[in-house]
Order: C-alpha cells, then structure tokens, then sequence
C-alpha cells in the first residue's frame, strides 16, 4: 500500500510554533510530498531546514498556497483571518493556532484525545481550530475524569512560560536574566506579569477569557464553571497550571489517578514525592500531572498541577495530530 | 520626653531577612541602643554595617543573648527552637521569623495590622510568631474585606520568589539565569517548582499547610476554607497570589475597592488595566493588590491578584511592626 503524501505549508514558518511544526512533520514521519514554508517579507530570501534541505521561505501571497493541501497556520490572528480562507480557496484543509476561528460555530475546535469527532464538522468551511495552549491541557485533564465524574466548577491559575509570548519575547527573557540592556515595558525577567491579551470590560483578560470559552465548545457543556487568572512567569518553555476541581459526586483520589493513567496523552506522575515541572516536559507530547490531592475545603474537591509544552502539545503537536486525523 | 531605646539582637543577622531587619530598624528609626548581630560560626569574625557603624558579629551562643531586650529570629526553626528560650530567659521579648512556635496556642501569631490585639497574649512566654510569607498578603485581603461580607472560601495559588528560600538560592537562581555551571537538584532558573516544603501525609507540602492553618490563627476564624497550592517561580523578590475568594453574601466590586483602599498596609493598584509584579513592589512596604474582577462561577465570587515583598512585609517588616506595637 502506498500512502497519499500532501503538499503542506506551514504559514509562519520562522516562528517557534512554526519551527516546531516542521519538526514534528518530521518526528512523526507525517506523509509530505513538498513543504511550503511561508512567512512575512521580513524572512524574504531565507530559508528553513526540513527533511534534511534547506527550503527557501515564500513570502505570504495568495500565490504561495497554490496546490497546497494542508496549511498549519500560526502566525497570529489577523493573518489567518486573511489567509486561511485563501488556502481554503486554493482547496486546502487549514488547522489553524490563532484564536480567530475557535468560537465560530462552523469551525471545529478539537483536541484529538477528547473531541476527535468535531472533526467532521469541518466540511462546510475546511477550517479546523486548534485551542489555546493552557485550555488544552485543563481540557485533556477535565475530560479524563468526565467519565467517573461531573466536573462543576474549576479553578485555575496559571504559570505560562515566555514562549508563547513569541521568539522576540524569549529573546528578551535571556537578554534580561544575563543582564543586557532591553527596552520592553514590562520585564520577562524575574518577574511574574498577570497579564496575557488585552483586558476585557469584566476585568479579565482575553487569555482568561478563551480558557472557559474553549472548555465548553470542546466538552460540549457550557454548565462547567470555569474561572481562569493567566500569568506570565519566566520559564522558557513549558506551561503550569494550579487546578481546583469541583465534583458533583464524590471520587476516589485513586479513581481520579486511574482515570489520568488511562487518558491518552496524559502521563501521571507516580511518585507523590515528585511533580512535572516546565524543564522537565520542554520538548515532550503528554500532558504532564502530579500533585493531586483531596480539596477538603468542598465537598468532593481535588487539587491537581499540570505542565505541558506549549509548542507541542499547546500549539504545534495538537495542530499536527488534527491534521492526521483528517488526512490519514 | 526621651524615648526609651532597646539592646536589640538579630539572630541570622547575615540572611536575607535579617540584613533586611537591620535595614527596616534603621529607616523606621527603631530606638536601638545597641545593636547584636548574631549569626552561625560561618560568619565569624565578619561584620555587619548598622547605622554608619561596622558592627562585629557575635556567634550565637548562651552568652550573646545577656541584656538583650529584644530578639529578632530568622535563622530557620530549629535555631529558634533551641535559643528563643534562651533569649527570654535573659530577659528578651523574641519575635520570631521561624514556623516552630507559629501554632502555639501561647505564642500569638500576629499581622499588626489586622490582630494587634493578640499581642497582649505573650505576657506567659514573651515569644511572638511572625505569620508566613505567603500567609501574611493573602490574610490582609481577606480581612480587608471581613468588616463587610463573610468570606466562607479561598482557592489561593502563590508564585513565590526565590528569595523566599534564602540567600544561597538566589545565587542559584542568577547564576543558572547566567547559563553557569551550578549543581541543585532542582533548577530555579527558567522553571516553576510546586514544592515549598516537605510533602505531608495527603499530598500538601508544608507550606501548602501553613496558609490554612495561619489564616485560621490569625483571623479567629476556623471556619473559612483555605485551600492553597505553593509553587516556586524565577522572581527574586516578591511573591504574588492568585486569590479566588468565595463570600457568604452579596458584595460590589465597589465595595471590595474601597475595603482594600481603606485598609493599612494594602495598596490598592487603581488603574484596571495596570497591576503590581514582583518587580513593580520589591523594596515596597505593603501588600499591592490589583486585578479584582467577578468571580462567574460562584454566587458570590471575587478574584484578584496581590504581590507583596516577602523580606519586608512578609518577614522582617512584619516582625519590626510588631516590636513596635509592643515597645514603643
């Protein structure tokens, strides 16, 4: 059997998101005939290493799509918002990592492990979502215990590295920890910034925001309390959540570690002496979590900490894993 | 009329916390007579500077404590343990930066600002508790608000600065900052580490227990729920918490602005697109707090954001206030 290998671009191909899709089309030796990286006329005339080539960068253009089966995009928002029906045009499946489609109801916003069949759904626009980078593993994490228990209220504050702030961010990160001179209004370094988007009416931000957003699209039920602080802290790669989880019913701290063991993608943490942490899960696929205990101030509380890669599983790896689940 | 002044020691006198102490006794013109440094054998022969002058450190011991009127402790619970005693049997009131006597119920555990009353309970041991770190910011708010609803639950998750575990951390933190060589089991620099403290039996650390229990010291108040996960974050100074809190009845975000406006020793951040970071209050006296916001998911739900130094206001400013309360 020979399988069908596609023309894929990758929009936003200088990015870190962007560098670990191509390195993830390679790890998992996903099925591609020609790579297209595209990215802004700042990158014009280099290039990107891919399959053991160096592959020269097409500035973004309608022109660059044409033919190309699938695009990954992750190159912000106002870019998918223009290009990704262009490569729908041009007759691609887009998986795209901007916010800007999620809560469309035509979109499908999918984390494989739990909601692989919204997928289908993608059939009038051919525009797949890939969700916020701490919402999937909240999600992941939720929808493992779903099926022992009605999870109704969670709290969750969270420890996001400088990666997914950008390249120019974690630049800034390295420059300010060794003690360079930069001009940034807030400082990465040493300093922990509660602050990620822009500050809606209701005092949350828009990172605040999508996290319950995205948890009731994804687990189909919107009855789920979500309250989320997001907080910027100066890890590299890698991002943690402090959760509180409120249960209908009671459960067994051994039932809620089964249910994480048995969880695809998720790994537990055996030892309860020991936990994830960013430097630990930096360039690994599972969602990471430890930590969990009995909340004794509600009735059937646990208290659990993850930590996943926000480039993979948060961003690129998520992205990739759609694709397949279409495509192959 | 001249004021009395007071032989004062401060024993860990070469820590963080206790060149902070020595610090606050000068900006808050303590009326210090003299001064005794007391620090470990290591710090033989060493000096400290204090008021213009360089002081001799005395090695602790029997002796280094004859007519001292007051001790300040911040060498770690098992120093306080051994000589706090020692020091109020030549005569001394101790307050004590350490977590040994903090659950004594005849040693009071005392934020000037919110129990000064408790202070009056030391006449049987002349030893008072300086409250955790973490503790201290996160029960200033929840009193703030007491004069006006009834807090029944908190949810707090702390991204605490590695000044918080002392001086030789710090140095690891800057130097694995700097990319060089150092051996720690875990790595500060660049990560987050959910573990303050030795692990208890159900899964929290020790400094996951201190907050609850402290809280419910502190207050008088064993009946409001604390839940808290404590986690280590590359911030030098500063700790900061995410604080959900739950009320008993209906309270305006209006009303919880002007509670903490009101409040001594809480700073309240008035711009709601601005916040304190650890950066923004190092060196700073109160607690900053910010971010207050609806919390959707509980009838009665409030979230905000504090940050407060934790040498100063979370240790040796506190202990200094409550010399203060008692002395002058």
């Amino acid at each position: 059997m020979t399988l069908k290998s596609y023309k894929v671009a990758v929009v936003g191909a200088t990015g870190l998101v962007g560098q670990e899709m191509l390195k993830i089309l390679e790890q998992r030796r996903f099925p591609v005939k020609e790579i297209v990286p595209i990215a802004s006329e700042r990158s014009a005339g280099k290039s990107v290493r891919f399959a053991g080539s160096e592959v020269p960068i097409r500035v973004l253009s309608t022109p660059a799509f044409a033919g190309v089966e699938l695009a990954l995009f992750s190159a912000g928002g106002n870019i998918s918002r223009d290009f990704a029906p262009v490569a729908t045009s041009a007759g691609a499946l887009v998986v795209d990592n901007s916010s800007v489609f999620r809560m469309d109801p035509d979109v499908p916003l999918v984390i494989p492990e739990v909601n692989p069949e919204a997928i289908q759904l993608a059939t009038n626009k051919r525009i797949i979502a890939n969700p916020n980078c701490s919402a999937i593993p909240l999600i992941m994490v939720i929808h493992a215990l779903c099926k022992h228990v009605r999870v109704t209220r969670v709290v969750v504050s969270t420890y996001q590295s400088v990666s997914g702030a950008g390249r120019r961010a974690l630049q800034e990160l390295i420059a300010h920890s060794q003690d360079l001179a930069l001009t940034s209004p807030r400082q990465y370094a040493f300093n922990c910034i509660p602050q990620i988007g822009e500050f809606t009416d209701d005092g949350f931000t828009a990172e605040e925001k999508k996290i319950p957003q995205e948890t009731h699209k994804i687990l189909n039920d919107a009855s789920i309390g979500v309250v989320a602080t997001t907080v910027r802290v100066p890890a590299k790669i890698g991002h943690s959540l402090s959760i509180n989880l409120e249960c209908a019913d009671a459960i067994s701290l051994e039932t809620v570690k089964d249910a994480l063991r048995q969880a695809d993608g998720i790994s537990l943490v055996e030892n309860a002496k020991d936990y994830p942490t960013p430097l630990d899960v930096a360039g690994k696929d599972d969602v990471y979590v430890g930590r969990i205990r009995r909340d004794p101030t509600v009735p059937h509380g646990i208290c659990l900490w993850a930590v996943s890669d926000n480039l993979r599983k948060g961003a690129a790896l998520n992205a990739i894993q759609i694709a397949e689940n279409v495509l192959l």
